[in-house]
C-alpha cells in the first residue's frame, strides 16, 4: 500500500505543486476533499474583488459599466479553451439552472414537431427538475436516457460527469448517437469545466451549460455559463428576453431584437462581484493549463481509488481514468453521520450524498497527495470503528 | 433661486446627513446624480465582502454553506419593512429580469382561461421584452396598460416609477382596478425601493419585483428580489424548477416538491458574493429608516425641480412630490452629446436615456443639497453652452 512517504514523493514531483500557492490555504493539516462542491479561496480573488469595489465601483461608478457590459462574453472567452470551445461561444452569466432551462427551451424551440425530453433519472436534482418543469408546461413527455431513444426525442439533457458515481459519460458517441435520432443535446458540466480535458468541438458539441464554483475555483455560488456551437447562433432562441440580450440594448427600444451572437443568451443586468470572482478563478485554470491539470488529477483519482481497495472501501467510481471525473464515491451504510464527524473531529472534509456515498473531490490546483494519503486512512480508520 | 449658500445651508440642517460617512467617497468634488443607476459604495460591503471571502470561503470552506443557503430569505427579511412586506414575504435572488419572467409566468398560471397580458408601452426594456417572450411562446396577446383592461386580462405588468419620467403609480388605485377584473399584478420596484416610503400590503400588492443595486447600494448587477404575498404561497407556482426551491433539497429526491414558502421562488445556487453585498447596501437602508430617507427624498427632488424651472431647464417630472421617484428628467434635445460631456469635463455624472432625457437621481443617503445646487447650475450652463 502507497505510504506517507510515498504521499510526500508524489508531490515533490508535481510539476503543479507550485499553484497551490496561489490560493488562501490557511489550515495546511486541512484535509479538504470537497473541491469539487466548493474550489478553494484564490489570491488573485481577494484582490481583484477589493479593487473592483475600491475603485471600479466606488471611484469610478457607473462610467465603469463601460469595461463591465462585455464582462460576460470575456470571462466566457477565457473559459472557451478550458472546454474545448471557440472565443465568441461561451458566455459566463446566472445560474446553471436558469442557463439550462434557456438552453432546453431553446432546443425544443429547434425541434417543435417533437415531444419527447429524455434525461437520466439518477442526473443531478436540478437537470431532472428543470425537464420535469419545462415539460409540465409544454405538454411533452419526459423519458429516462436509459429507455434509449426514438424519433420523437426533440432534446437530451445529460450529464458529462455524474455527480454521485463520477462516471464520464461518451460525450462523443451520446451526441452522435441522439443526432441520427435528430435530437439535440444538452450536456452539463459542472463536474467537468476544470476537471477534464474535454474538447466540446471534437465531441461535436452543441449545447451545453455548467457551474464554475466547483474546480474553476470561482467562489460560492459563482455564476455559471452557457455554451452554444457557432453554427447555432444565426438560429438559436431563449425564452426569457432581457435587456442584456438586446442589440444595442442602451437605444431601449419598442421591440426585442437579440444580438446576432452569444450575448443572446443574456438576460437581466450581470453580477459583477461574482462574474469578476469568476473570472479570477477561470483564470488560474487556464493559466495552469487544463491538460496539466487533468492528468494529474487522473492521477490524484487513481492513487485514491488504489488506497480505498486497499483499505477496504467500498468505491462506485470507475477505474478507467479517461472514464470518470475527479471524485471518488465511497459507499458506506454509515456515510450521512461519517461525513459531518469527519469534518468536525478528523479535520477531513468531504461530502454526503444520499443515500449512501461518502464524496472525495481531487482539485488538481489545490489538492495533495498527502491530502488523498491522509483522507483516505482516516475515513477507512473512522468508517471500521463506526461498523465495530 | 436657491444660492450655493442655501444649498450649504439646508446640509448643515439634514438629519441624514451623517449617514453619507457610511459610504466611501473618493472625490467629494465629485457631483454624483447617478445613484439611481448604481448606487454607492457602502464602506460595510467591503468589510463584509473581504471577511465572506478570507474567512467564510477561504477558512470554512464548504461547512460555511450552512449559514450561506438561506440568504435569500434572510436578505429578504431585511428588505420586507422597507417595502411594506412581512417577513417570510421576500426573497433575494437573480435578477430583475427572471424574477419577473417567473412572476409572470406564475400569475398566467393562476388564471389560465386569460389570454391577455398587460404592459406600459413605454415601461423599462426588460419588462416589454419578458412580457413579449412570455406572450410570444404561450400564444397570449400583449395588450398596451393605456387602452385598459377586460376580463381576458390575466395579468398586469406595471412599473412603480417610471424609470424615464420618475412619475408614480397609482399602486393602490392600480392594484385595485386589475382586481375588479380579476387580473393580477406585477409591479416592479427597481426605481421605487429604497426610495419612495411605499407599503406593499396597504396598496393590496400581491406580485412585486425590482432591483437592489439602485437606491439599495446593493453593488453593480446585485441581485434581485421577489415578493409574493402570503395569501399566494399556497398555490402559486413558478415556471424554473430549481434545487435551491425543492424542500428538502438535500436529499436529492426524484422529483421536484417545492418549499410551501417563498423559497418556492429560488431556482439554482445563489451567487453569494452578490448576496452579501445586497444584504449589507439593504441594511444601511433598513437601518436609517425608509420614511426619513423618503422625506429627504421628496426635498432633494423638489429643491432640484425649483431649480431646474429657475434655470429654465425642461424637466418632465410630476410635481406632486408624492407622486413620484428620486430621480429628476430634463429633456434637451442634445441630451445624447451632453451626458458624456458633463461626466468627463465638469464631474456631473448623470445618465441619458434616449431619446432626449438627461436623468438626475437623488439618493438621500449621499446625495447633498450642494450636490444638485452644483449639478443644476453646471448643466444648465452646459446646456445653455450647446444651443448657442
Amino acid at each position: 500500500m502507497l505510504s506517507h512517504d510515498d504521499a510526500l514523493a508524489l508531490d515533490a514531483a508535481d510539476p503543479l505543486a507550485g499553484w497551490r500557492d496561489e490560493f488562501i490555504i490557511p489550515d495546511p493539516d486541512l484535509v479538504y476533499l470537497d473541491g469539487n462542491s466548493l474550489g478553494r479561496t484564490p489570491r488573485r480573488t481577494i484582490h481583484r474583488l477589493h479593487d473592483v469595489m475600491a475603485t471600479e465601483w466606488a471611484d469610478d461608478l457607473i462610467l465603469s459599466w463601460g469595461r463591465w457590459v462585455d464582462l460576460p462574453t470575456r470571462v466566457g472567452d477565457r473559459l472557451a479553451p478550458v472546454i474545448g470551445a471557440s472565443p465568441g461561444e461561451v458566455v459566463v452569466h446566472d445560474s446553471t439552472t436558469v442557463n439550462l432551462y434557456q438552453l432546453v427551451h431553446a432546443a425544443i424551440a429547434l425541434r417543435p414537431q417533437r415531444r419527447t425530453i429524455v434525461v437520466e433519472s439518477t442526473d443531478f436534482p436540478t437537470d431532472r427538475y428543470v425537464v420535469d418543469g419545462i415539460a409540465k408546461s409544454l405538454g411533452l413527455t419526459v423519458r429516462d436516457w436509459g429507455e434509449g431513444l426514438d424519433d420523437d426525442v426533440a432534446v437530451v439533457v445529460r450529464s458529462v460527469i455524474d455527480y454521485r458515481s463520477a462516471a464520464m459519460a461518451d460525450v462523443a458517441g451520446d451526441t452522435s448517437h441522439a443526432r441520427d435520432h435528430g435530437a439535440l443535446v444538452v450536456w452539463d458540466l459542472s463536474h467537468a469545466a476544470g476537471a477534464v480535458d474535454i474538447d466540446l468541438h471534437a465531441c461535436g458539441v452543441e449545447l451545453a451549460v455548467g457551474c464554475t464554483y466547483k474546480f474553476l475555483n470561482g467562489g460560492p455560488g459563482a455564476p455559471a455559463f452557457t455554451y452554444v456551437s457557432s453554427d447555432l447562433h444565426a438560429t438559436i432562441e431563449q425564452p426569457i428576453w432581457g435587456w442584456f440580450a438586446q442589440a444595442d440594448m442602451f437605444e431601449m427600444g419598442a421591440t426585442f431584437t437579440p444580438q446576432t451572437d452569444m450575448r443572446r443568451f443574456l438576460l437581466g443586468t450581470p453580477g459583477i462581484l461574482g462574474l469578476v470572482a469568476a473570472d479570477e478563478g477561470i483564470g488560474i485554470t487556464a493559466d495552469a493549463g487544463i491538460a496539466a491539470i487533468a492528468a494529474k488529477g487522473r492521477h490524484l483519482t487513481d492513487v485514491l481509488l488504489t488506497l480505498c481497495d486497499d483499505l477496504g472501501l467500498d468505491t462506485i467510481t470507475p477505474r478507467d481514468p479517461l472514464r470518470r471525473g475527479l471524485h471518488v464515491a465511497v459507499r458506506h451504510p454509515d456515510a450521512r453521520r461519517l461525513v459531518p464527524l469527519l469534518a468536525r473531529e478528523h479535520k477531513v472534509v468531504t461530502d454526503f450524498r444520499a443515500p449512501d456515498v461518502i464524496r472525495l473531490g481531487c482539485s488538481p490546483l489545490t489538492t495533495r497527495f498527502i491530502d488523498v494519503y491522509t483522507g483516505a486512512t482516516t475515513i477507512a480508520a473512522v468508517a471500521a470503528q463506526s461498523l465495530s
